[in-house]
């Protein structure tokens, strides 16, 4: 994350701010309010606003006139039975703004979460700066065999090093020509992209339209993007994303806000690790089974209709002993 | 609007807060935090939380890093140009937490608008007070001859006599039988319901359950309901339900809205007076015949497809003299 | 249910259409289709169109060109395993358009499903029936002890019978002061309420606008909506409304359509009771607890964090002799 | 757009399909059901589903039990009615699913409509094929000077040839490295990238996870997609994408879908040409501005607070001699 001197400043400036309000505030989310959180070699998450707490759900839930009317002291209590019992309409009382850099690839993953607001930094008023993902040696992984979305065992160093002088040369070459495309003046080109490094304009000689070049460049440049959130529906991206089956470059992100969301309402997140999170979905067939297995019967699986996949996936679920070798070391 | 104690001290307790916080204020809508805003008789709607302001929408336009960090000073000019080209995402990204105290009948209308965060007061878990509306004699109006959903002129004072006796009576008597329904002791019933005035329990009859109980109860009781909604979407909502064509009961709570909306995104709420609220769409026949009109020419209305109707709706646009005599001194 | 001449009509009417399309069809659904399900008293469901089949679901998850073109014999296997992992995005496209009458007090539960399109008979343009909805007396139940939003113990017969003079007094009562309020002529009021057997109009009085009378109805009348949504939102929405805990006079809706996607789409509804209907979330201390079951082992529930209610939820998911004695028999 | 013969056969395999519905069907669609309709140089849209006609708009705006009870005749003019005064939910009750092949970075501006189903072709589990956009010669615009977005005058011919060379060779060897990174035998990879032309295996070389080789690849690649959307959605879709405004890639495909909608609903498509597309909307100081010209006085658009920008917008509007010199000459 390489911030230039006037983001850095400008939310150094925006910290310095101290307002008074009637709303509450969340001291341990505002003390880390606009400061960018790392993610891969160039991202960030930062927090640029909030609305909400852990007893504004309570008093949605309750339709409440005041934070002090409650008779029950336990609002602890009630956000766990509304966690369980799928009450989720008051998690939707909190919000969050986030401001996002990730690269265009994941991008494209996150946006199918369609309930949520969205701003994006726009290639086709500015300029996208040179910033490109490359994973960590230890990320390259093969194409998993036995999963066809995953990736299975790292590549050897040889191999690495092939693969990223291969993604670095040609990001790097598509940004060459994606500045000879544009040929603007160094400083021009909106907020992110208007470097002072870039060479100077080549007079005479023409500026493609920016809504065209930018088709130049490869999926893993980074962009960035305002996104705003209800807590309910973040909760459910969570729920996807920082899931083991997510893509490691998006589960990183979410792994980020899930920090975020612990210091913003600690007890809906608890709540969240232990009904969600952690939480497994038992189907019918395999309900079945373990009614067996507490009976001390062996499950008859083929008959419950249970394949040797979902046979797997319970024993992970219970962490029993496998009968059937696990996928996960194959794959 | 009738608050009860508990009520009044709750709303006075949550006002006496002062937080300090790194997220921006209004203080023109903090002024009025948490306050109720009369509505019709017994309605209210009153902030119980905001996030963003005006600048949070030039900066969500921008992706900036910063409040400060703008070359353009004319903000004003932004968020113009933006409502103007219909850029709406920008206008997503302030979001404000209404508490709504109004008729079940125009609640069914309001919930309609389905990009918004609900919590409504259950009446399957709680009892719902003995309030109900009634219209002021002034708003009780004929069925429109001429436009099958408004109202015309007013009734008589004998007439709206009538009416009001026929629909008091029938709403007292309809809460007697669900409080005889309910049967439950003063105190008891939730937040909203615990009438220490209700009637003592008559031990040994039956307590029908409070989710059947309230179908007794007529639309013009007074439910309540937390909603929370994004910027661009409220004024959606205002652009329809602050129309002379919405139903009354509805549009003076839009208009409440909108006044706390000036509070709150002044700049905002200019652009979209000017740009939405008094402004008009004019379909390519009417675009047709203003072309006509400003040559010096009389537009043949019939060939170009507009009906008689549609004619008195351009003249209203334009404030013309009408040739067709107006549709509403009829209605 | 109480079809008018000319609904039963224009409904069989309907079904004598015979048309061809390269469009997939669904004969069990044909079979069905635009023929009301009777649902309460006077309610009903019926499909009014549809649009795809479990083969459109395998075809979206596969992106394909036609409908046989795919390597895999097995669709079966795939919506499991979509349903499974929670890939909800295939099953979005199918979509089903339902007609449904239904009393107010249901369909201001039901509007709360807010991913559906709805239009809804209005009562500001029309008139509605003389049609209001009274429980069988087997579902009177008294206010549940334990879960506060239940029905407990059924009434005795002759407090079932005061319940449902109170009921059916009030709503006739009501009625007729809304034909009072209304004043208008038999056969007029639009579609639905266009009633022949209304007492005459009494000239010279007035007739309060449509809008305004509306709101002398009591919450039982009965209104009617078209409503369409896509496959995944309606399993979430039959998930929600089909549970035993869900109110009864919308899980009898939710039954009946239940039934309607059995015919429609076989193998989406097979994977849907098998993974959701029929399955249980177990939350990270049960399947601690499980796990130290499976092992032999008393889990110590309190440590877990689980609370007796918690640990009755679960004795339930699992069918295991109850330690603490069930809440069900008590509510 | 080049369809494998696999694909091709697929298509002509579903087009001789004919089932027998009681669902209305129409013709001038079904003609062109599952046929691609060429848009750019390799992409289409193909009609895939469709659910409604006109009369299901009407049917709906009505709630009523049949397509034959209307008493009105004018089904036309109730469309009219309800596309003028912003009757939208209608509409919603008609849906079409389409096919698309379009590029990556047309795909992210096409996926900020948020009110849609879609299903993307996965470059996680599959491979995409050698199939990228390049620019017609004519549509290589410079950077507009006045508008940042836009794009202004046409390359010359040699600049041209400069800027596809560019595009094309970084885009061949991505798409090279790309192949060498995922170092998958010919055949494999899944419906798209099945490529039989691929370089074979090199055996005992890593295969890269396709979640990560897919980022080599530029903007420019076409991926594909099942897009569901409701006729109100799509109309507003169709309302921003085919504006002058929009760019040129996404204008296009906007321009073949309104085609489709054209053979769908005539009736709906040409109210929404006349009241949307070739509408304008005129502001509160435009419509004085109006009122001023008719009058026939020289508006002060100063003190309308009208800037220079907005004047020529007008003018654009009422198609009138311009005072202010165009601005799209100059971008």
């Amino acid at each position: 994350m390489l911030l230039k001197d006037a983001e850095r400043s400008a939310i150094e400036e925006a910290r310095l701010t101290a307002n008074t309000t009637r709303r509450p505030t969340v001291a341990a989310l505002e003390e880390v309010l606009f400061t960018p959180q790392p993610v891969l070699d160039h991202g960030f998450v930062r927090v640029v606003d909030y609305m909400g707490d852990d007893a504004a759900v309570v008093q949605a839930a309750r339709v409440s006139y005041g934070r002090g009317t409650s008779k029950l002291r336990d609002d602890r209590g009630l956000i766990r039975y509304l966690m369980r019992h799928r009450h989720t309409t008051p998690f939707e009382m909190c919000e969050i703004k986030l401001h996002v850099k990730l690269p265009i690839f994941i991008a494209r993953q996150w946006i199918r979460h369609r309930t949520a607001n969205v701003n994006e930094y726009s290639a086709r008023y500015s300029i996208l700066d040179r910033e490109f993902y490359l994973p960590e040696p230890s990320q390259l992984g093969e194409q998993a065999r036995t999963n066809r979305q995953g990736r299975g065992n790292a590549l050897t160093p040889a191999q690495s090093a092939r693969v990223l002088e291969l993604l670095r040369g040609d990001a790097e070459r598509c940004y060459d020509h994606y500045e000879e495309l544009l040929n603007e003046a160094p400083g021009e080109g909106g907020g992110i992209g208007s470097s002072p490094e870039r060479p100077p304009r080549r007079e005479g000689e023409p500026q493609l339209a920016r809504e065209l070049a930018r088709m130049n460049l490869t999926l893993n440049y980074y962009t960035q993007w305002y996104w705003k959130v209800d807590l309910h529906n973040l909760l459910h991206f969570l729920s996807l994303r920082a899931d083991a089956h997510a893509q490691y470059e998006i589960r990183v992100y979410a792994e980020a806000i899930g920090r975020l969301v612990e210091r913003w309402v600690p007890q809906s997140w608890e709540a969240f690790v232990d009904y969600r999170l952690s939480g497994a979905l038992l189907s019918r067939p395999e309900l079945e089974a373990v009614r067996a297995l507490l009976r001390g019967e062996t499950p008859d699986y083929a008959a419950l209709g249970l394949s040797p996949r979902e046979q797997r996936e319970l024993q992970e679920k219970l962490a029993i002993p496998a009968a059937v070798p696990p996928q996960r070391a194959a794959g």
